[in-house]
């Protein structure tokens, strides 16, 4: 069959390839841009896996395919995927499709350079190191250090192996085997990675010690304190806090300056994971919710949540001024590092990470920065706000909404009870026939295409919805679609 | 000034969106893509940095910036970015620019979604399944697990990380503290990113043993075995061998059969870093160069190198059917990963990495896979190995290169001796003065932007060039413009 031919490779004909290019673009235009941020399409194409194994044709044969062919699997690609800027994805930290940012990620994939040398990267090793300063400036530092990481994850990762570094230089070469007991705190309410970092570093998820929260999920100072007073009484030595600025399902913010009042006491790191909260130092309205962050030692901040910079865009960012962080997970390699140089090899920042080829994920936010500048991403912030307060007050007109507490950021948590349900509380099993309606709402959500609301249980609670109003193109209409749709979806329950 | 005033954002408006996105693609098109390509264009741009600052004005200011002046930033950033696509950029080991693979990159970046969750990533999840199970088969696998990584550093973490749990799955819990001094082995010759890895995981870099490599930069097996014997003597507990399929500097493969037997007989865990050599598996020619690696218990193999699929596309494979994974990285975060969805959550490969937000990696892989077959991926790699071959016989053909080896892979190793040195390898200064060569010619080619080539010091070897024949696009003209280039511009040296 002609089309099962392989396709002559388009390697040294710039005419096929720009004609190739053109035509895919045209599909993400027309499919992933247009019609994927638009409300009237569906936000996903729900498949059975083994329905859309077939729908796809995955697998990798021996011969290549035509053009045509190809630009048909892109189609299939984006249809059957989830439209994560379209305005009803309300399901994770990050939601829209900003243009700017976008045009910084396709200059970004059409360049395709590591950032780990200024050979080799000379516009983004600077524009990093300017992106990072500004950062940092609204974290309040007028100095300081810093890298984008593959994600949130690593970036709290790497203010703990900082932070343990800074106090015993030894354990990069020794390790931990020679060290005491090391202890780290930080609430119950905070990011899983806290413990999956300290799996992976060596420490042991047991060097975790879990702070109490309270109701409102913010960590407790005075649990805090106690609980370094119980770590030192066993024998192990506290060497860092994280607190959390935004937390992932309460979107809480712990009280920063009570918490680093303990550090200085105690004399330990405090890092800050505001992966999902740090944007809100954008605006001048909340800002005070992070009150204290200019007292960490470090911030790991996430422009790729709140502000749609796109996935990765995570920064740590370092109060230190002494080159902590080459010291720590440098290795000097020569073939890569070279120190005869004929430029200045400072402004080769490869040696300051764990990584070796990098990513380059500034460019993405620097050019919405420019096209939006401080005051256009401060509105985003708090239109968000007042978008998450809105469809607060609607929901407290309407008698299937129960809110599981008053937000104080997007994340807006709450219970949707079905008519079966009202007026039930005192029932034996109100509990737990309630905790069984959001899984089956999102089951018809997800089924239907008409929107995407995450939910789980959290503690003793059972499961509740949590909507994320993150997307810039959200309006007061895409709220109330929001209450009226989970009023129809289970209208029958 | 009106060009200085915020531009109305383009949340709302499609049509602005599109006009915009139109705009940066077509000079993406013009700017990256045809003239980062053309040999009669300049690889490089160079311009010291404090110039590059200025003309780039990095600073993000308090006002946003009109489509005109997003539009010239977008031309600056690609004008002064280095064009790794370009055949003439010879300096690390990716190099070129498939088209597919880019076509791939941008349909990811605009659908911008998380590869954690089948819920958000249903295409993704399954798409790479089936990337990682073809990985596997040219591995030698039928059945198996495996991640894709943010590049090899980490992937080679994840690897010492997983043969630890699997030894000490306590040490997840209670840390290294209670274990015995580990030990891994790995030869001079290896990434620099295990020493990294050894320090990061708290096992700290002494844990790495350095087995001996021969002249061509392989690892000697009876050295391996005595080191283990020296290790298990001073009371340590060896656990791992990282074995490199493609070293970094010479391109040399590690005696895979050999170091297998030597792991077998002792219970070590074998890693393969095969993050540079690993596409030569594609090869029916070349694939003997791995013979052995079906023993392996990982491989680290990334095809953003030889394969060109784009930063970052790293695999970790697994022979293990365990679930070692899961259960190593695992924490079963109640928020993202609810036992209670309505689809099977073994699709849901979140838990699998110490990541949360994991970038889509397999579809720029895929989609390049699916236009080539394996039959087009695999002339690309006899070919680099043709051309390779051509750039050695020419070389030894003219008087003023000197092979540092006779290479076995892509990568092309020698020194060039300029005018005033040829004859003269008696002298005293023979060695010091030809070290000071590469650095100059560097220098010129950079500044002239008329190609890139790496070099390094090596052991005792002074500064010599390590030429990577990776970009599919070559020809033997480009090669002989090298070896022409190299001597114009060190003719008066």
């Amino acid at each position: 069959m002609a089309d099962s031919e392989a396709l002559p490779s388009l390697a040294g004909d710039p005419v096929a390839v720009e004609a190739l290019l053109r035509a895919v673009f045209g599909v993400v235009v027309d499919e992933a841009i247009q019609k994927g941020t638009s409300v009237s399409q569906k936000v996903c194409e729900w498949k059975e896996p083994e329905e859309l194994k077939q729908l796809l044709d995955l697998e990798l044969r021996s011969q290549g395919e035509s053009q045509e062919q190809i630009l048909e699997r892109c189609r299939a690609v984006i249809r059957y995927s989830v439209k994560t800027g379209h305005p009803r994805f309300f399901n994770q930290l990050f939601s829209g499709l900003d243009p700017h940012a976008l045009a910084g990620r396709i200059i970004t994939e059409s360049l395709n350079t590591s950032q780990y040398t200024y050979e080799i990267a000379p516009v983004f090793v600077l524009m990093e190191e300017e992106v990072l300063r500004k950062l940092r400036a609204l974290v309040g530092w007028s100095s300081g250090d810093g890298i984008f990481c593959p994600g949130g994850s690593i970036s709290n990762m790497y203010a703990v192996n900082l932070a343990r570094y800074q106090r015993y230089p030894d354990c990069k070469q020794r390790g931990l085997r020679t060290l005491p007991p090391l202890a780290l705190f930080t609430s119950k309410e905070c990011h899983y990675s806290i413990q999956k970092g300290a799996a992976f570093l060596g420490l042991g998820t047991d060097s975790v010690r879990v702070v109490k929260a309270d109701e409102r999920g913010k960590m407790v100072p005075e649990d805090l304190e106690r609980q370094i007073g119980m770590a030192e009484a066993e024998g192990a030595v506290p060497f860092l806090v994280s607190a959390t600025s935004g937390t992932t399902v309460l979107g809480a913010f712990d009280p920063l300056e009570a918490i680093a009042d303990v550090c200085q006491r105690h004399g330990l790191w405090l890092h800050v994971d505001a992966a999902w909260g740090g944007s809100v130092l954008l605006s001048q309205t909340h800002r005070h919710l992070l009150d204290g962050i200019q007292r960490a030692d470090s911030v790991a901040w996430n422009p790729h949540k709140l502000l749609a910079a796109g996935l990765q865009c995570s920064a740590l960012l370092l109060q230190d001024t002494s080159n902590l962080l080459k010291r720590c997970h440098g290795s000097q390699a020569s073939y890569l590092f070279q120190q005869d140089k004929f430029y200045d090899v400072a402004l080769d920042t490869g040696d300051k990470v764990v990584q070796c080829g990098r990513r380059v994920d500034c460019l993405k936010l620097w050019l919405m920065w420019k096209a939006q500048g401080d005051q256009g991403l401060e509105r985003r912030i708090d239109q968000a706000f007042v978008l998450a307060r809105y469809l607060v007050e609607e929901m407290k007109k309407r008698e299937g909404f129960e809110l599981v507490m008053e937000p104080e950021f997007v994340n807006v948590c709450f219970w949707f009870v079905p008519p079966s349900l009202r007026g039930k509380q005192e029932s034996p099993d109100y509990q737990e026939r309630l905790s069984k309606v959001a899984p089956v709402l999102k089951e018809r959500m997800v089924k239907e295409g008409s929107m995407m609301i995450g939910y789980q249980p959290h503690g003793t609670r059972g499961n509740f919805f949590r909507v994320v109003v993150a997307n810039s193109a959200l309006t007061c209409a895409d709220m109330d679609f929001l209450l009226n749709e989970l009023e129809r979806l289970g209208q029958d329950l």
